[in-house]
């Protein structure tokens, strides 16, 4: 299971990481079943929570876990391929919109307050200087290359920018999180996640290519082009998920992907977000395929190639509100599941204790 | 538009609320949908939250609404049509069950506990005596007749039904409700709920029978020729919603319908469950279309017809966690969405309050 890339130089961490990757508690999961099996309803008529209830105790060892330390993190960086006339934005969004995140201001922000979440903004690789004092810096480079004119990153920046993605989630299981989303920032990343799953998934850029954060329609087939192009000069080998990233992908995609494996490693449940994690969570996935045990899938991106998208990772999204914003937006809406699924084992009954006999 | 039935003697009350039903509030509306555009995010990339965020303005007519107090009103009633084996539960858990919603420990009261609602519990007609305090005593009789040798109840009863929910509604936003939520317990309901979606939405029962709580599936053929039997013999006007409802239906679901149509006559959103309220949902805007415009849409429900029925409704369900449990669970659960639009209408920040000029 999983690779290793020894032959490609990839750092000693990364390998440990993935090593580490651990399957889910048997035992905890079967006193969870028995226990939401007997609780007074038909069995199994909570559906999808009944299975993330059992889920999340297998992750944690635990029959009545306790997440109320839930954390997003979000990357955000630049893409060298914006200079293509992908993205309908300036660039300079990117780093406009960064420190707002710091401010509590954006989208992400204003759900996750509801849900009870903070959220950790990673300037991972933006165009410009951030000076925010809430902004963490572990800046790689300002901004991947044009993909369109060769390869986006080296292998080394690719394995790089996972490990920032691994260390801040360990930071914040250390300081105490429970629960973790992962969210981006980066205006042209929607370019970047439709080349990774294209190589990956052995799609043609043209069957899943989107508008993104709304690309006027009669742009898409450039938008693919350029992708095709991409692909077709550097030459991603499928096999090789951090040479996928290297070639076609970018610093913030790196990021969640390493977040991800953080959070798996240390037996912390990871809820995913819309299109562009998808992309991340898929070379999270073809790095080590135990990861999948520790996902939660939140939403079905409105973006045009999000269905075939989740069926490449097999996850099966709990709701649809045609979001299309990222940030981790659906992953802060998803937090309000984890919650009822807690609750649901917490607050209800079981026939015995109700006394109802069937 | 909306009927008035003075030929069959509907009472007062009913044709007067259904005559106080009013459009939304379209310059509150506006002025949301305006300030919504101008948040700092692509225009549309919240979706349908967006879109919720609009409707509860045009309800409450104002830009930034206070939900706080959110009640799930739960009709309990039992049903005649129960004797013809279309249920795999013994009748007696509709009684056994109902104390339980008074004292918060069903499925429900767990999730609503968690999305920081309240719940009410009424008895509507169940069989046998509840002696629990908290349960509201509104009983019509003890369960409705077997639809299958006869009309379900009288036409009077239905429109009592009805005018018990709408009476239950108004004393729940008296005391301060500001949003409602609707859930039933009762045996046997989903064959009830199909004849009336049966023959509403005229389809054939064989078409959208499902298994409610659990029915084997080698039964659901007997379950679909009770429903057939019932119709063919009672003979509902399907232009006379209260008809159905009185031939086929039961007290629970008249209820339900009377919560929906109180809740739109107090200009207070009405958030509707699954599969069996979808009935009660479309008996509703059969009575008054504008209802429409009141109601908020939870989940789909993993019953077999569901989607046929959301079609009937024109409703858009936000998440599908294949549920099939009743009582208000999804509608508890969708509070958590009408509680993220609010938050993102008040937390995010617009263009010009951040001061990035695209």
């Amino acid at each position: 299971m999983g690779m290793t890339f020894e032959k490609k130089g990839k750092k000693e961490m990364l390998n440990s990481v993935l090593a580490g990757i651990n399957p889910l508690n048997k035992d905890s999961m079967k006193k969870t079943q028995d226990r939401i099996d007997s609780l007074i309803k038909p069995p199994g008529s909570l559906g999808q929570l009944e299975e993330l209830m059992v889920q999340l105790s297998g992750i944690t060892g635990e029959t009545f876990p306790k997440l109320e330390d839930k954390r997003i993190i979000v990357m955000a960086s630049d893409h060298g391929v914006y200079e293509e006339g992908v993205a309908p934005n300036p660039q300079e969004i990117t780093a406009i919109q960064t420190p707002n995140f710091a401010r509590g201001v954006t989208g992400v922000c204003a759900l996750a307050k509801q849900s009870k979440a903070t959220v950790t903004i990673v300037d991972i690789g933006v165009k410009g200087t951030i000076s925010h004092p809430g902004v963490l810096k572990r800046k790689i480079r300002h901004g991947t290359d044009n993909m369109a004119k060769g390869p986006a990153m080296t292998y080394k920046e690719a394995v790089r920018s996972i490990e920032i993605g691994i260390e801040i989630a360990e930071k914040a299981i250390e300081d105490g999180a429970k629960i973790l989303g992962i969210g981006e920032m980066g205006i042209s990343n929607t370019t970047a996640s439709t080349a990774i799953l294209s190589v990956l998934g052995n799609l043609p850029p043209t069957e899943i290519v989107g508008i993104g954060a709304g690309l006027p329609k009669n742009r898409l087939p450039h938008k693919a082009q350029v992708i095709q192009k991409s692909i077709d000069l550097n030459q991603p080998d499928p096999l090789d998920p951090v040479d996928v990233l290297a070639k076609v992908g970018g610093f913030e995609l790196g990021g969640m992907t390493g977040v991800i494996i953080g959070a798996a490693r240390n037996r912390v449940p990871v809820v995913i977000d819309g299109f562009i994690s998808y992309a991340s969570t898929l070379i999270a996935l073809r790095l080590s395929p135990q990861i999948k045990d520790y996902l939660i899938p939140s939403h079905q991106s409105a973006e045009q190639g999000s269905q075939k998208a989740l069926s490449l990772l097999d996850l099966n999204p709990m709701f649809d509100l045609g979001l299309r914003l990222g940030e981790g937006s659906g992953a802060a809406i998803a937090f309000n599941f984890i919650d009822a699924a807690l609750s649901m084992n917490q607050e209800m009954i079981t026939f015995e204790e109700a006394k109802i006999i069937l």
